[in-house]
């Protein structure tokens, strides 16, 4: 059911599981006593996002406009927000709505609410479908909105997924900091932000790899101190037990044993990506070290600005390609492949042109 | 190859993976400067003694004298000894020794120690095989005997493997106090033990079984505070996300992801049983709940005096059948059962007979 919401929209959008993103017409809400609108100036393309414009987690609503790493200029702003005003740089990531009662909700981790509302194709408080951040203009509650610094630039905006996906872990498992050492396997866009803020906390880092072709990239481009080829087997048995956690961040099932193997006692494995197809677990390697496998989820709205504030003073930044608004579904092709170094930026603000839409499409919403 | 050491000692031991076991004559080495000798008096029959009596991991060496939870009285003491004299009530538990100077051994971690010397069927410093508590007599170094309490009773044995296997985790993971809820699932040697401490630390303790049928010995006897049918899905729903950990100690695959439900945000699935295969692990419900799975096996010196001592003060003792020596075979095979509540105890110095072994059988050390 298309939302009639009174603000005219634009963006782009898939209607069905082929993921195939087109012009899209709809609409957003009033800005609210506690919303903040904002014009779209640029997004990231996440994985999470071609995951749901082809429904591979089973819970897209069609027609959806995805995008969860927005960022833009406020434009208008509810009689109850203060900490905003019209002209202010801000962002959203993956969240706009959380319960704000729970266990969870009041000690800053929205991101585990069970009643949290995604940025796009999630319902909202009023039954309305949500929209992300592939389209002109957003509105949010303004606690779901991020104060983006002056020095940081904007096509950064893959810090408000990718970013704060890799500090949460590093910081909530005890990772960042000097003397610690961090394994990263999957050097894609959350792998390579692994990598630059666990060597912004001063920790050392080793790149995990299948293959050396991306062995002077990891240490020249992104500063890695080590690079593991996991097919190697001296080189990792000259590893085993040497590393404080691990940040993996692939997506497909992988043998966890080798990863297992390299960590200290108490070490742990942390999954960000999940695999279609359960892994396997060996129970072993994880008892006779202390060892645990654990998961994490973006991180609570109150570490996101942390993450943000952090970044802009460290001139952490993701690796950005950055691409017009037509390009997106050759750029969701190359990401499959994983053909990007290392996160897509839609250029919103300059290259999302209204005309494009057919009158078929103007009349889908 | 059988040890040539100068004292003589006799014990129960295994031949072959037949796991059956019979009398044994070996021998001890003489008492070194930093040693401590005791007349075993108590010996719990842990599982693991029947997966290595029939090289069920595949490190068996034969003969073997299986028993890690040994309590005796001291009968000589080296002459670096000051800790003990003849006469002290003393314990061993899984380990006779450790490098000492490790990353683990020096933060009393030596269960993690890479070159740790397992109580028996493993090789020791001199070369030699260690032999168990199925016998006799017992010589360690001092750094590996445990001071028992008078008030202890000595048939409380299992304490030190099934008492400090389940202590140390619940302490690593925070779950020992007050206001926390800990899950059990695997109400056995382990299990009824994990009841125990996590009631006496002041936790709230769930049970979780395929069956009713351990319900009132869990709550009545144990004095678990409830009780979950992890077969009835109603039950299991309603305590999804109530559980800050989980103490695992089922020892054969099973599913994974219907416990880690039960856990709250940053809650952790504590596994203590190595199933032969590899379990499936869920990434899903491990990252969108920030959840753990770790391991953790028995636990360093230091902490198993600290659990014996908190087991004395707080009269918290394992429930054991105490057999005679020659029902251990008939002990193991009810075990695999699982029809033993809950631990089997050899009553070592009032039953084990030196003339019960035949002369073949004095031939083979």
């Amino acid at each position: 059911m298309p939302n009639s919401h009174p603000n005219k929209a634009f963006g782009w959008a898939a209607r069905d599981k082929s993921g195939t993103l087109s012009p899209f017409d709809f609409s957003r809400r009033l800005t609210g006593d506690n919303d903040v609108q904002f014009k779209v100036m640029y997004c990231g393309i996440c994985h999470s996002d071609l995951h749901m414009v082809r429904n591979g987690w089973g819970m897209t609503k069609y027609p959806i406009v995805p995008g969860h790493e927005l960022v833009g200029m406020v434009t208008e702003v509810g009689k109850n927000v203060h900490r905003f005003k019209v002209g202010d740089r801000v962002g959203v990531g993956c969240l706009v709505g959380s319960c704000r009662k729970c266990e969870n909700c009041t000690i800053d981790l929205e991101n585990y609410c069970p009643k949290q509302i995604l940025t796009y194709s999630a319902t909202d408080v009023d039954g309305t479908i949500t929209f992300g951040g592939y389209s002109d203009t957003m509105v949010s509650n303004e606690h779901f909105v991020i104060h983006w610094p002056e020095n940081l630039p904007m096509e950064a905006a893959p810090l408000l997924c990718a970013g704060i996906t890799t500090y949460s872990p590093l910081k909530h498992f005890e990772l960042a900091k000097p003397g610690k050492h961090v394994g990263v396997v999957g050097l894609g866009g959350l792998g390579h932000m692994a990598v630059k803020f666990a060597k912004a906390f001063g920790a050392k880092v080793t790149v995990i790899s299948t293959t050396i072709a991306k062995k002077q990239e990891a240490i020249e481009r992104l500063g890695a101190d080590a690079f593991l080829i996991s097919r190697n087997p001296e080189q990792m048995q000259a590893a085993v037990g040497t590393m404080d956690g691990i940040i993996d961040a692939v997506s497909v099932t992988h043998p966890l044993t080798p990863l297992i193997m390299l960590l200290k006692t108490n070490g742990k494995l942390i999954m960000l990506g999940a695999p279609d197809k359960p892994l396997e677990l060996p129970a072993f390697p994880l008892i006779l070290g202390s060892r645990a496998i654990a998961g994490s989820c973006i991180g609570g709205l109150k570490e996101t600005q942390e993450m943000i504030d952090f970044a802009a003073k460290n001139n952490i930044t993701p690796e950005v390609e950055v691409v017009p608004m037509d390009y997106v579904n050759t750029a969701m092709e190359r990401m499959l492949k994983s053909d990007v170094k290392y996160r897509f930026v839609l250029d919103i603000a300059n290259t999302m042109k209204k005309e494009t839409v057919s009158q078929d499409e103007r009349n889908v919403s």
